[in-house]
């Protein structure tokens, strides 16, 4: 921690700040110049709140010196975390891994077919959510367990992994069998409680960054679900919140290397959830490749004009052909490939 | 809803949105004017996503019009809602109700002590958090239960009401019996889960805005709650997330007289966490108040330099003593008053 | 300037950033904790670009200690600043002074007829636009020096001082010989040039914060005004652009206390253009004032619903003589009075 | 327009609202439903301020549906605009034109080896300043019109076209015969006086977005320049300001895509000032060139730790090279060809 003092901060305020520093058992180097004095305070906890600091008589600012996170940090495993699953499917190795499939599963018929659409295309991970709680009270609210015991028949039948969100403690035992990775969503990035039972959960995690998220929050996060013991974690970009009102949100696509620079953790983006419009999908997923992202997920619907949730944003499987057509060709860019 | 046609929309595609908009159950009402044609659609389903429409080839913009809330909404309950509590304590009444205590509970004669301290300078309940996951995996996590009693018995003693937040749906039993008012964090506010189970408990819930929740979300959130049958819902700011990096989070005084023009629901304003500095909290107590606050949630600690969680933004109790004075001058500008 | 290394810094990459910090005529002091090394640099040019750090290989983080602002500074002028104009008017003394009038000059009968009604309720100080280039190419554009001839003879005749921006530097000697206070509108905060002339003018300049700006670029851009040797600034909070789109900006009343936290500048408000809607404006008026504000700028219309600009944001004389009513009663509770 | 009553409205009021609406020389489609009448309003002048709308009794609100832009707006070109320029450069076209060199040109050595090593990597426009008003006052301010001279000399030599910054009125004579493409910057592009005489130049214009811009707002500025008569306008793309604060500002990739769908104007964009940081410029540039844009303006620098401005985001000239081997892997998926 640094803490710079007001030009006229007095003798007595800097020695009760270094007398603060030290009870917290920092160890503290000074610094004075011709026209403030600078502490350093290296050694101690990172749980400390810096604003403690800020408020006290004649400090001027206050950083924060050592990233908050260690296990997710770059220099835990320089080298980058591959997560490896069944079927071959690496996410932070050399392949780029298309995860797709719709919103909601709606039924036997839909998720078969759509399954069948997607690995057709090239995409790995069969994604569709089971449990809605929507925005608003009086929305179609998911198909439970009976759609996950679906989804992992149709996944199989194609060859593919399954992915798909749990939104409270509660259903993890449930949806923990079914699946291949366990998706936490943007608004739950930090129910702590959800986290710290995830660290225990043995299969991989992909966090969403929340709309309103920095990217260390989201670094703080996977920390969290770190700390408890499961390594295995995937992140992943849907769009932050800004004045800009086009789109729902606005995809940050430079979230991108800013992770890979930062963390060793694979990073993933949605552009699905990232624009909200399925004419944007196509141009926010190259991008997204471009960037050098590791996997992304996009919503594929077989009729998305009947979809029972966010059906404006779905591709139609012809679309989305198409698109993994263009992923192969953008790819070897950044020395990756798409099946 | 309003669908906007472009002005080279074909009348094909005018008529492929009209159907589209029948099917689902609304009536049309169709304006050609000179440049382009405008669609009116009444009397379907508020929960119909319009984004459907943006998708569908010929469309320009479609604008939604029917507010997405009824239960919060002004024509509702048109005089306003009083939320009536014990020791005739009315939130959203002529008196403006101040909450006041430290952000965690931490020991029997910590909070006994600043029970003594608000009561005596005029605040009607006391505050204070027996669950803290923190954004840290590595700090101090709160008291529970026993917290909560200790709580209870400090704010009989001194003539208090309580006020406490509730995190998940299995801590509501749990804390219900302890307190008047069950609080929801800003991390909350879209916890649908959470809001379902809000909406059977017999008890107010104040609602706090997300840091990225647009107030028409806010509401829709209050809406949730009520659609469960609890009608007794407090709405409060603490401060929204924008560029500007001073404070932790910009607190959007304007909610104030905007949710009062929406909705019948008393609204509040939290500046402790709108600001997260103390020296802060007093100007932004009384432009709350100025705004026309129903009610103030402010943190108070006897020590706040020692305070396990949030220190910085606790004032001590002779600051809170001060501006509850500056607050009894300001009330009557707005036609209230403050005990 | 502190120079955070990463925690696999080698001891060559150490050595390289302190070079280029000698080169650039630093003192560098360094500190190894256990994980890492962090130099602090002092006594240089504040003008370095720090993110030539950033990229330097090996570095974990900059930050800039010594604020980039000095004579904007709070310890410049620790006392404060009040800038002193005619007929004993004050910013920055123990009176809130209140500049009121309409949007746009639009004729003699306009002028004098607001003139008259403002002064009445108890404004200081006329405010009116003579040039106004509008976002659409197709508006009402203004009166130009006609305008600024008419509102002197109307604020003169009633007691008032006179406030007019002013766009270009073209403008500013037309403008000048008319108004006491040249104002600097949102969109010019960081027109470098036409700060740079102000320095040279002998009349105080209201700056007004860019919708996008920082507190810091606000200090910067008065820095700009005051190294060319005008001292006399009133800063002006008007609303910074969100992700909220109820109303056009969101008003950031926590700027006015932390303006007077950094600074020794008057720092004023206008909750006209801070709200963009009239049955705002009173609210956030009152809400300035309650946190402190040193001035209010106010949209007052005798017929708002015909005015040529702004007409939804302008007060009914009738609503601002009642507003002024309620201000008079919230100044005592931070120390001031209201005419 | 389309304005909504409330619920609540009586007659009286929405007939109030239908003679304002006539009165303004609107044709009024009234539309009443179970819940509340919706009045469609068209034929009028795009001007009108629908706040003032919103501000009478009854309206619940005012949504604008004719796009305030027409000459920007895609159906007044359908086929896009190729803005085509000497050496066979088109922008719009089927190449991606990359547009490189210095922030600033500093000397004639800087000028011409920076020339030589970007066309020698394939860019076909050489950017640099001339004017460079800081936003500190204490540095370095450009070389004025001697630079401009030496970057087109430099830029004759190898075959390059020339673009820069013009940031007044006044520079526009003097900026003119040296330049190929004159750039608008962010902090201008709502300098509306600026735009109306850029209107009259006879040169391509390349726009770019302010930092609190809406992409509407960027088309209305667009238009502000067509409505002159210049219609070769070239939109760019170079970051948003959000609550992220890794980055200077958060490059919107989505504005690519989005602008392309409203309007024919060619669109751009610029990874260097939209990160601001050089390890991010060749991800963001790539992801630009995926999302379709058509062209891009890169910072290099022979020497970009000694640049006398924005050196960490500028490229080191092999940086550049191999960045366009990259995009000229990823421009056929985009079915565009880079030289």
């Amino acid at each position: 921690m640094i803490v710079a003092m007001q030009d006229v901060a007095t003798e007595d305020q800097i020695q009760a700040v270094i007398d603060h520093l030290v009870q917290l058992g920092f160890e503290v180097h000074r610094s004075t110049g011709a026209r403030q004095t600078v502490l350093g305070a290296v050694g101690a906890r990172p749980e400390v709140d810096i604003a403690i600091f800020e408020v006290l008589p004649g400090v001027q600012e206050v950083h924060r010196i050592s990233s908050p996170y260690k296990l997710a940090g770059k220099s835990f495993r320089p080298e980058g975390t591959i997560v490896r699953l069944a079927n071959g499917v690496e996410i932070g190795g050399k392949e780029v891994i298309v995860m797709a499939g719709p919103c909601s599963i709606e039924s036997h018929d839909q998720i078969f077919l759509i399954a069948e659409q997607v690995a057709d295309a090239g995409a790995r991970v069969l994604r569709g959510g089971a449990f809605k709680p929507r925005s608003s009270p009086y929305s179609f609210q998911g198909m439970g367990e009976e759609g996950l015991k679906l989804m992992r028949e149709a996944a199989d039948k194609h060859g593919l992994l399954v992915i798909s969100e749990v939104m409270e403690i509660s259903q993890i035992p449930l949806i923990l069998p079914y699946v291949d990775i366990l998706q936490v969503g943007a608004r739950n990035m930090q129910n702590f409680n959800l986290l710290r039972e995830l660290g225990k959960a043995r299969k991989p995690v992909l966090l969403k960054r929340g709309i309103a998220a920095t990217i260390e929050e989201l670094l703080l996060s996977a920390e969290y679900i770190m700390s408890g013991g499961n390594y295995e974690v995937i992140l992943c970009e849907r769009g932050i919140r800004t004045f800009e009102t086009y789109t729902r949100n606005t995809m940050d696509i430079s979230a991108i290397p800013i992770v890979h620079k930062l963390s060793h953790l694979p990073m993933t983006a949605d552009p699905s959830h990232g624009t909200g419009r399925r004419d944007k999908v196509p141009p926010m997923a190259r991008a997204s490749v471009a960037a050098g992202a590791d996997a992304l997920l996009i919503e594929v619907h077989s009729n998305p004009d009947k979809a029972l949730s966010d059906g404006a944003q779905s591709l139609f499987p012809a679309q989305f052909t198409t698109l993994m057509n263009e992923l192969r060709v953008i790819a070897p860019a950044v020395g990756r490939t798409i099946r």
